[in-house]
């Protein structure tokens, strides 16, 4: 692949690059859809990182189609789909990892310690491998996207990071791979993840300012469905992702939720009502 | 420095890349002409990485010379010299440090234990930056050229690493930056550092094996000097960097002494007796 991409590179060519764990779905595609906009070759990723499942995880157990993946890229303009096994890239001896002093200390990585780091070094490896122009990341991994655009500039990459919105199932749910584990009452359950989070922006609409409060209203409307466990619910600054106690400009609200087995995130960003009285 | 970078490549050369932290001597330069033979550019970095420096140590005295070392850079056939600005590199808010789990626990890396992340860190900046085929560092500083060896292994980074031969003063003290701190009497004193390397290589032909012995040995002849305080001697394989009771193969023999404030180190490759009574 580096080779290819080499080769690619030295005749002009510009690259787009996508990388996933498979088990693909419309939020993959959309970001693939996307990349094929902005560059010459379209190059997309399949590789289940171990290093970013903690022990007792869903490493073993995390969906995988390869072929159904293979075909779905194919259609959607892949170019290069680079699938890779675990003694690839972490071979025996493999000890070098990419670490953020403040960003994963937030949000999910409260929960999972070690998962950025694994993040981050798959990404920066594959950065080498693909060496691509452009690497476009979904919006749902909200935390994600903010480390690797960090990452990014900190370690003065020369790769533009994009962004792709979330997409979502027609009832709302945020698509992701995991959806799959969901019995159908958890998926009931599972719809109050968006729907807390509309209620939200409804109240930020009327005038409401205060975290505590919206923070409160998400996670009464979740606690109240069935087999749910909130992991955190959070409102904070979509930079730096610290708490925000007052929404005075746009902020982040994001979730983690187990329902069942599964854990599921969500986000979005929640905009203050703008005081047109003045 | 990117921006050049990428038009060279694309323009179909090859680059070769010597980082260094300046105040330029023969050590270096042997390093740049060996650079000049292996890629059509020549680009070298003159930047002292305040994150490979910790509270205490020289990083404020650590000697500068910017245009004694941009006159020997152009003799030598350098291309382009990169200098760079603390702040530059390191903006208000920088927080993504590149770790290493085994090698950095050995040698410089016990007494120095955040150096070796600050070196990582720097080198995957200023590659990023200058975007080499090939990287040079000196094995002076041995275990730093075998952590960034295995960096650009595990990273997967697109760079070959070569590593120059020590260069050494006519009295055969290792080159420096450092060695303007000596006074005329720790010079003297400094001497030993080799003198014991040399020693301990005779004591390796005439058959000894024993790393105590050795280690002792190359103790003795520094600690009769005056103003000497060792850090390390250690004996230990050259890829894993782990101690060696006996030497069956090829070992690194390694140390780090104190003269006066000055901290300076030095090794060589012990090559054991081969033995051609069989």
């Amino acid at each position: 692949m580096r080779q290819t991409a080499e080769n690619l590179r030295a005749q002009g060519n510009t690259i787009a690059f996508v990388p996933t764990m498979g088990y693909l779905h419309e939020g993959h595609l959309s970001l693939m859809r996307k990349g094929r906009e902005l560059a010459d070759i379209l190059v997309a990723s399949i590789f289940v990182n171990p290093a970013q499942f903690a022990p007792g995880e869903d490493y073993e157990a995390y969906p995988r189609d390869p072929e159904r993946d293979a075909a779905l890229a194919e259609q959607t303009g892949v170019d290069i789909l680079f699938t890779s096994q675990k003694n690839d890239l972490y071979p025996e001896g493999y000890e070098t990892y990419i670490t953020q002093t403040h960003l994963p200390g937030h949000l999910c990585g409260q929960s999972r310690p070690t998962h950025f780091t694994g993040v981050m070094t798959i990404v920066a490896k594959l950065f080498h491998i693909a060496d691509p122009n452009y690497a476009i990341f979904g919006q749902k991994d909200y935390q994600q996207l903010a480390i690797i655009r960090k990452m990014t500039r900190d370690l003065d990459f020369n790769i533009e990071i994009v962004g792709g919105p979330i997409v979502r199932e027609s009832d709302g749910l945020a698509m992701s791979s995991r959806n799959k584990y969901l019995s159908p009452s958890q998926r009931q359950s599972a719809l109050q993840l968006y729907r807390s989070l509309q209620e939200v922006q409804k109240l930020v609409d009327s005038g409401e300012t205060k975290a505590a409060v919206l923070i409160e209203t998400a996670g009464n409307i979740i606690a109240a469905a069935p087999e749910t466990d909130i992991d955190y619910i959070a409102v904070c600054d979509p930079d730096t992702l610290a708490d925000k106690k007052i929404i005075d400009r746009p902020a982040l609200m994001a979730l983690a939720v187990r329902v069942g087995q599964t854990r599921l995130i969500d986000n979005t960003i929640l905009y203050p009502q703008v005081d047109n009285a003045g």
